[in-house]
């Protein structure tokens, strides 16, 4: 592997910036979009501020940073953990089954080479982001992504009455509103939200590559890609291309769901080169340990498990400890059973030993391992509907008030949580897996594949998906995964990971507009003003795939003048509503002093006249 | 342009079949999809029923029907318009442009060769589907239309409690269940519909090729392709076979949204080969007819050009009507003003002349053309937002109002009327706009463009507008215009005109769950059924795009004998959760007697135990 082989320019339009920290001397990743001014027809220019986005994309697009993916990111967190004073550097990995494959001379060829030796909490200290917030520590991660969330909040802000007031009514009690000064979000309310479990900061100490991000439903909404090969296709390389690649369109987190062999050192290339926290689920590798046989699992290879890609770095762990024994039989009369791998693969278990799931029964014991690394919770839903007919079930919602119990006891350890949630699921029945999400688990993070909102579109379930996705985000929830057009079909290419990515970013973004969080309308209308003024360039690089803009627009105006035209191809020159919407405000304008006093004056007259009348218009 | 230009294949896995009608001699086209047998684990052959589906790929996919464009389709509605005795033909057009036309020899190679003479109802005869429903004539137009929107409602329901109580509280007073003996639609139901103006069938006499279908919020959801070349690009074949291929897949409506020269020939060659109803807006070609200057029109040009559409068969017209004089200072402060090319135009006449729209003035005559010939009212939205900051604003309420107005001239001709509505809206101000529109316009269905819940996206808006219409239209919105890939940058290629169709087929038929169509569901329980049962065929025969679906699934599993494995590639072999929970119900099944019984016994217990414990569970 090669940068050659990794993705490394800026995007299109952008440049890599950096804002510095005030309470901790940090350095705040973002991209900056240069805008083009504005020139009237009566010639008088307006300079268009710059555009300060949000940025996913690590130290990919920094063309000052020097990639090497052999020796992995910069860490650029280790000195905010060691300066804390409360971890140890061991002397050797804790799991066995690690040492065993860093003994495994035969595997040295496809093993990255520089291994850190990892970290751990001292004796009796937590170290996870709650434990500080809790105790009124505003962390660098904290500071972090209080800088992060805001993006620019003081460009093109546009406030009309009615919109405030119906975000203030939808918000009462915990919106950015009320709890935010101005509707700035500070380190201190960052602080806050973790501290109450409504929000976390993934950020295992030895994945000091990872920059830090927040999920909470009082922030922006995040999304999460999945990666992973399996017995039957993807390699190594590709997998570590895809994971810069999913960040580089904006994905948040990402998780590495690999099922093949060499999927340890796989996750360490994957880990070592991720800017964004990394989540897995553990039973699949355990489930690798006993060849595939469910019966054969036990809790102390789980337990190794868990120790083996916690010292390695893995950010968050999707652990199904809410399929409970006695709800398997709840789902024999749906109509596609168990749809989660990890669900069915405990329900089998729980079968063949007629006990109960040893995840559940072991749960305090995880909590322990969770806080020494800061490992967060990522309470999966085993029994999460797989068809439309399946949606809120018994067995479902039985699951999810476990998890909301497991969510209680993870709480009492400060280990940080977040719930998993559906799945397939109609329209109308979206709102009750919200409501019942934050009522049963006391408002920690909800995390939802999807949901799906019909089943018959294979091929173009990441469409199906987003749209259940932007209903559930703009209802609450805090992270959405997303699904590539190969849902249900086949592994994904680059091409299905930037479809899926950028189609989750519009339910991501569609959410954030409809809760009015401040970091959201300003690129909306920063893009809609170079639109309407034929701003073309700038309308390409405010948008979230600013290459496909560019490529769609040459397939029927490939000159560079119509980057300036003022018209385009769906209209032709005649016809565009836009630039006969300039001519109707110059017409006015031009017109002789007179008439135009006269035809102003008659206007305004005419809609006073509408708005005192009330509701009834002659005809 | 032959046979070859124009794709004609039955779509994979689907034939052609017809249903016959009750009360009127007719036959109702329809595709059929034969399943393949479920083979249980214990040997059984279980036999799965074929699925018939709505269909609005006329002719073109019947391999029995002998396709020539040059001739125009099949006129299906001849008979039934002629048996009324209500209309007569004429001698000669009515418009002056329409001779003109016909008469000039240098055009003689792009013409249509088989030209009708038109029809028009007798003097003092209403011939508008709203007038005999009125009257309790229930036509076959109404049958058909009863008959296409069943489907098949006899396979595989599954009511659960939970699911159908929802349903009821959401639908009372005009719901499916309410209204329809059980669930069934009723060509009564039909007739009732449209006699209180919430739903329209639009049916030109001048266009007989056409298959009835039905736009009304208490049927299934619509959707609408648009086409049309403009100067900039696409020409007359092209035009055909987009208008073709895009109700090969899913489109119920097409618009012809030409504005280039030779459009009323255009016009004449879609209209003869299309099996479904198409509206125009008259406008662009007025304004092609006084050479672009908006302040040039008149109500008598456009008087000439809607009698030359009406008599060519355009079965409804986008009418800008509400777009008032002292409605456009309003307008002013918006961060895109006016969008609507329609709108604009009118903005600009009303401006210039300083004079109230024509189109408003005009009104009650537009009413007696459209009567004599069955054309229906689109009331256009020239005011809607058109960017995410100018959404649910004065100036779009104010004309919303003003088209309410209008309907109830329309009504009292008996004139069939639907109302346009947004463009961007974010998701938060979705619901205002429905409610708004059924309370201001008296219940007339609704025909939203998206609405786009995003700006930022150019080069996915078919997505960002699919997740506004899912929503708008499980609210209520009747139809749903698509968007494709391509809007804001360029014209679409036939893969954007399937792309849009498709993503907005998802949009309509998400919202039709939602609102418990009963001809909705049993598609998805068919197809989850199979994905469940590995009968890979079946399930990509269901989907709505077949070849997509086989395409994918072949890119990582290209053997023939992937489609009968039990594991697909995203999972491989080992970790199916489908397969594992197969595995889970055999597992109890083939245990030894005793012991089974034992477990499933206890399996029962427990269930029932958890049930009866209420909210507490032990942890």
């Amino acid at each position: 592997m090669t940068k050659n082989d990794i993705t490394t320019e800026p995007l299109t339009g952008s440049k890599k910036i950096y804002v510095q920290g005030k309470l901790h001397d940090i350095k705040v990743a973002m991209r900056e979009v240069s805008l083009s001014p504005t020139t009237h027809s009566n010639g008088l220019v307006e300079e268009n501020q710059s555009v300060t986005l949000y940025d996913t994309s690590g130290p990919y697009t920094d063309p000052e940073v020097n990639i090497d993916i052999k020796k992995g990111l910069p860490q650029l967190r280790k000195e905010w953990i060691l300066n804390r004073g409360d971890v140890e550097q061991l002397n050797e990995f804790s799991s066995e089954y690690c040492n065993m494959r860093n003994a495994d001379k035969s595997i040295d060829h496809i093993r990255f080479e520089h291994i850190k030796k990892p970290l751990k909490a001292k004796e009796g200290k937590n170290i996870s982001q709650m434990h500080y917030a809790k105790n009124g520590i505003i962390t660098p991660e904290m500071e972090y992504v209080a800088i992060r969330e805001n993006q620019r909040t003081d460009y093109l802000i546009i406030q009309r009455t009615k919109y405030s007031e119906i975000l203030t009514q939808q918000h009462a009690g915990n919106s950015f509103g009320a709890n935010t000064p101005k509707g700035i979000i500070t380190s201190e309310f960052v602080r806050n939200e973790i501290a109450a479990g409504r929000a976390i900061i993934p950020a295992n100490i030895n994945h000091p590559e990872s920059e830090p991000m927040i999920i909470g439903r009082n922030f922006l909404v995040k999304i999460n890609t999945n990666i992973g090969n399996s017995i039957v296709t993807s390699g190594v390389e590709e997998e570590v291309e895809k994971a810069v690649w999913s960040c580089r369109w904006g994905g948040d987190t990402l998780m590495d769901l690999s099922t093949g062999k060499n999927i340890h050192e796989t996750r360490e290339w994957i880990i070592r080169n991720c800017p964004v926290p990394v989540g897995t689920v553990p039973i699949y590798q355990a489930l690798e340990k006993v060849n595939g046989k469910a019966e054969d699992l036990t809790w102390e290879i789980f337990r190794d498990t868990l120790i083996e890609q916690a010292e390695q770095g893995v950010d968050y762990f999707t652990i199904h400890a809410g399929v409970l024994l006695r709800y398997v039989p709840l789902t024999a009369k749906r109509i596609t059973g168990i749809v989660s791998r990890g669900g069915s693969i405990m329900a089998k278990w729980c079968l063949a030993h007629h006990k109960e799931n040893f995840l559940y029964t072991h749960f305090e014991e995880m909590c322990q391992i969770m806080k020494d690394y800061d490992v967060a919770f990522s309470l999966g839903d085993g029994l999460r509907p797989g068809c439309i007919a399946d949606a809120n079930d018994e067995a479902q919602f039985a699951e999810l008030k476990t998890l909301g119990e497991l969510t209680k006891i993870a709480w009492k350890h400060n280990v940080q949580t977040i719930i998993e949630g559906p799945g397939h699921v109609p329209l109308n029945l979206i709102k009750e897996n919200m409501e019942l999400q934050l009522e049963y688990c006391n408002e920690a993070p909800f995390y939802t594949l999807g949901p799906l909102t019909t089943d018959i579109a294979p091929g173009y379930d990441h469409i199906t998906s987003a749209i259940g996705a932007a209903l559930i985000g703009w209802y609450g929830t805090a992270m959405l995964c997303y699904v590539t057009p190969k849902e249900h079909l086949g592994l994904p290419n680059k091409k299905d990971v930037k479809d899926g990515v950028i189609t989750y970013k519009i339910a991501a973004h569609a959410a954030d507009l409809a809760k009015g969080h401040p970091g959201a309308q300003f690129r909306d209308n920063a893009l809609s003003k170079a639109r309407f003024e034929f701003r073309w360039n700038d309308q390409f690089n405010l948008s979230f795939d600013p290459d496909t803009a560019y490529k769609f627009h040459d397939e029927t105006l490939p000159k560079n003048e119509a980057k300036v035209s003022h018209f385009c191809s769906m209209c032709g020159p005649h016809f565009c509503s836009m630039k006969i919407s300039h001519e109707v405000r110059d017409y006015a304008d031009n017109m002789n002093d007179k008439e135009s006093e006269y035809i102003k004056k008659g206007l305004e007259e005419k809609a006073e006249e509408f708005k005192s009348s009330g509701t009834e218009l002659y005809l």
